[in-house]
């Protein structure tokens, strides 16, 4: 999918939410498969949401019947929602020809618009997922959790490791093929990622669970083409306890994030 | 497995040698399946190799078929060849809830004794492969790729991000359940990392295909313990190119480089 086509499902629906698909059977409901879930997480969340993003170890954490869940999971929002920005959040990160097959894996097979990758080992790591045409890299920048500073806040040279690897990732690449993840949690470090990166859609985890502010992530993240994936993973999936409300639960939890964005 | 077990391991076959199983079909002899050539591979080089590293990018490229082959694969060498060290090489990383969920899937569900981890998160995203006992994170130092000088060598106040990484990595764990990634296309850096950590083991890939000296390695790197496994993947499962002749040039590829170790 394009940036144009994605800032048209934005104005549409007035949201800029990502649902995180973290799906874990010791948190859902009893007596349905994580498939049953999703699914119907989906069905209850779509009309907020303008994307989805299964979290792979969840899946992989069940084996084979986690891939198929997986790939059965992608292949259902294909099919009922069209126009919908599926992410796959692997964070992967590898030398050029292991590069390629994971992005082989993810954009190819699977059909993936975009996987969140890891920089660590530099462009090469990256350049293979940039070659899949509409297709997506997001490389990971400030990271919503705690330890985030041990290494993203080097100072390196004059400014801070994550605002090298914005740079370079930006040199090699377009607006219209990566996105870079910003935390909400760090939002003077969203701001300063933003003014780097005037054009680039941003994936914004931490707000949820995690506690950032929807509101500050508007305020210094967005442009004028959107510029934001807000995501929200347990707040949603989670957000009913019992068989009969989780559905209602999670559909509520989306509207009043999308409420916050305040979208025009 | 511990350490004292791994070195028992390397001077009973005289061998440092780890085989990369980046098992693809397109380069494989026609004709067979991947567990058929891992099988095959394993069987023609276990003399020689202490341990084998699946690279998981090369069966997730293959889907649901290759998570079946991974789990075969790792099955078949607890099987078959006791006291071999098996790798995921995953170079996963992501916040704690989410990296316990791969703890899960690759030190738990898939019985791995180690995985390879990106540090860009920071600790956070390790400290969960630390809770398995017996078990190894094997996190990125200086990576064998042209692009691992971008962040690893920028200067982070007086040292390489990479020395940084190895210190607050060993900071947090021992020299019994952490290892770290040293490229043999970085000799020096190689160096810095043992000095830096004396005890703890290196995984260092880079020889054969990527042009590595695997007499540099052992100079610069061994330790009392052993303390090196070195590895290899393409120069070996694809030394042959017939479907008659692939086992024997695995076996003379994997017997070449371990005659190159020189260990007495």
């Amino acid at each position: 999918m394009d940036r144009s086509e994605l800032y048209r499902q934005i104005t549409q629906k007035k949201s800029m939410l990502c649902v995180g698909l973290d799906t874990d059977p010791e948190k859902m409901p009893a007596g349905i498969s994580m498939y049953d879930f999703n699914r119907l997480i989906i069905d209850a969340t779509a009309q907020y949401a303008v994307a989805y993003k299964p979290n792979l170890a969840f899946y992989e954490a069940q084996g084979i019947d986690g891939w198929k869940t997986l790939e059965e999971t992608v292949g259902y929002i294909r099919a009922n929602y069209p126009g919908m920005f599926i992410i796959a959040d692997a964070k992967r990160g590898d030398i050029g020809n292991t590069a390629k097959m994971y992005a082989k894996a993810l954009l190819g097979n699977l059909d993936f618009d975009a996987v969140t990758l890891a920089p660590y080992m530099g462009s090469d790591s990256i350049r293979p997922f940039l070659e899949y045409k509409g297709k997506w890299a997001i490389v990971l920048a400030v990271t919503s959790n705690a330890s985030a500073a041990e290494f993203q806040y080097r100072d390196c040279g004059g400014e801070p490791l994550f605002m090298k690897v914005v740079k370079e990732m930006a040199g090699i690449s377009s607006p219209d093929n990566m996105m870079f993840v910003t935390g909400a949690t760090h939002v003077s470090e969203l701001a300063e990622v933003r003014k780097a990166v005037p054009d680039n859609f941003l994936l914004v985890p931490g707000v949820g669970a995690q506690g950032g502010s929807v509101a500050d992530v508007i305020k210094y993240g967005s442009n004028s083409m959107g510029g934001l994936l807000i995501n929200a993973s347990r707040s949603i999936l989670y957000a009913g306890s019992k068989i009969n409300d989780f559905e209602y639960a999670a559909s509520e939890a989306a509207k009043s994030l999308v409420r916050q964005m305040g979208i025009a």
